[in-house]
């Protein structure tokens, strides 16, 4: 079996025009910037600059080729999701994303797959972005953020997405965004690399506390940089089950042991860490990652990572491969 | 050598009145709870009901001897710190719950041990405080919170706090308080549950990445809750360190290798995530942490978790003992 990279992001070459009736809507569009990349620009300023990677076909298969990573999930670079615009420009920026994403896996339909992305503000509209993704273009599911525009998605308002994910056997990969602490950074470092472990965290926690893991079993959810705190977390959740009754009360199970349902990329970078996931949520659970093309907290060579990891090599083939097509449904 | 725990907490028996000149200064007080307890209330309302352990001496002497914990450092409870009251109002509050604290350990100066608080929110009264806390009260050193009033602990504007408690030998428990994330939780949980461990990690990374640990090379720091997330962003940090130019030239050392400076409490629940804290720290760097009186959150029999983690002898007796003696300056 190939191995799959579940954690790698697309950018459009370019955007089309807002054409929407709202004022100061932060709609991306794209500009030049030195050779092979390009800068996205929103609201007037470079939010990043990007590598042509993020659309370029041939670019990505020759690096998955050095990375010998057969297969890569395609999801929107996570700012794109733009929870925070009016729904229905959102659904427009959206579909114009999962319409790229959908063409770039059509050009090489082994090598990738989609994970799309739903105007989740609005119920109604992300219900229909996701039919639309999986009925039309049979993708294996949908990208969310760990919150959405400040709302964590354990949040009961969400049930009725979860409850029509879980019927129509969508696969849900979390991304951190926008996290919290990121008023708390001290020196030249980025809230990427040092916020988004807590954060996500903090939506694996919720997808728990919320009740959401127990009343939709079947949903299949895959978090990204290892769950980052939320394998210290889970001791401290289930001691709280044994003493809050109300904790105890709501959830059936331990919170430990729904965790274990969720699957968790392996952007960790220390063998350490990697066991120590592995240990906390299961051997089955936890499945390539990588950020791809995103160097600047991602991790360049994910399978030469698991390789160094001291791993069995039944454990390995889980990681690089099984879990995954578990996760995705294939 | 006895069992040390360094994280119980203090809250004085009564309050002085409010004698200051501000309006709506949210000034503790304690009202008559249920037998044995009493209602800390702040502002008119209950913040929180906690037992007579949190100033009885003979109470926690008796809990001690069960635990088998042969002294206990002393500690405000983190809501007391003050750091959101008017300086001066702070400076008279935090003097007495520090002469509290200071009463406790005279009735048994073998079994408790000080650390003390200071009005950080103002850099002289709080240099100030600490050379009374220092060198009148003998106290072993401070506790402070992950942030100061929403100013991560590894901004550059504390340095001279930073300097001064090098200068005097003063030991420095850091402990999560109003932490970051807790607009984001679902269902019946606290955040001193959730983002606790997220909220300390915080703090661990800005004071590497803020550049405090390699100014001060000779400052004694523990952070609350076995670090957090902080084992986790060690990896991180360390790619950053590689990719980012401005955080390698700050930093002479990678990120993880300052991470090794800092002592880690034990307040993580499981023996993986102790054995994995120990594995990224070192064997050194880990100490004996209870939270109490606090039960919710807190570890009620701390050297019996410990004592089921699988170390080896001579790592467990510095676990319980020679860690935090050396963190302590005993």
């Amino acid at each position: 079996m190939q191995n799959i990279d579940v954690h790698t992001h697309v950018v459009p070459e370019n955007f089309p025009a807002y054409v929407g009736t709202g004022k100061d809507v932060p709609w991306p569009s794209m500009a030049p910037a030195h050779a092979c990349h390009a800068h996205v620009v929103i609201k007037g300023k470079n939010y990043r600059t990007v590598n042509q990677s993020c659309w370029h076909v041939d670019d990505r298969l020759r690096d998955m080729e050095r990375q010998t990573v057969g297969v890569q999930c395609l999801s929107p670079m996570p700012e794109l999701l733009s929870y925070w615009l009016p729904a229905k420009d959102a659904q427009v920026l959206l579909r114009y994303v999962n319409d790229t994403i959908a063409s770039m896996v059509a050009r090489h339909p082994k090598r990738f797959r989609g994970l799309g992305a739903v105007p989740l503000q609005d119920m109604d509209l992300a219900i229909r972005e996701l039919e639309y993704i999986m009925d039309t273009l049979k993708f294996d599911g949908v990208e969310l953020a760990s919150h959405i525009d400040g709302t964590t998605l354990g949040d009961p308002r969400f049930e009725p997405f979860f409850a029509a994910a879980e019927r129509m056997n969508a696969a849900i990969f979390v991304h951190a965004l926008r996290p919290a602490g990121r008023d708390r950074l001290a020196g030249p470092v980025s809230e990427q690399v040092v916020c988004f472990p807590g954060e996500i965290g903090l939506a694996v926690a919720s997808m728990i506390t919320g009740g959401i893991a127990e009343r939709h079993p079947k949903l299949r959810i895959a978090f990204s940089h290892g769950g980052g705190v939320a394998p210290m977390l889970m001791g401290r959740l289930d001691r709280a089950w044994t003493t809050n009754a109300k904790l105890k009360e709501a959830l059936p199970e331990r919170p430990s042991a729904y965790s274990k349902r969720f699957y968790y990329d392996s952007i960790v970078f220390t063998p350490a860490s990697l066991n120590y996931i592995l240990n906390v949520f299961g051997e089955s659970q936890v499945l390539i990652g990588s950020d791809y093309p995103f160097v600047g907290a991602g991790d360049p060579d994910p399978v030469a990572f698991l390789r160094s990891c001291g791993l069995d090599d039944r454990v390995l083939e889980g990681v690089l491969s099984g879990n995954a097509a578990r996760f995705l449904g294939i």
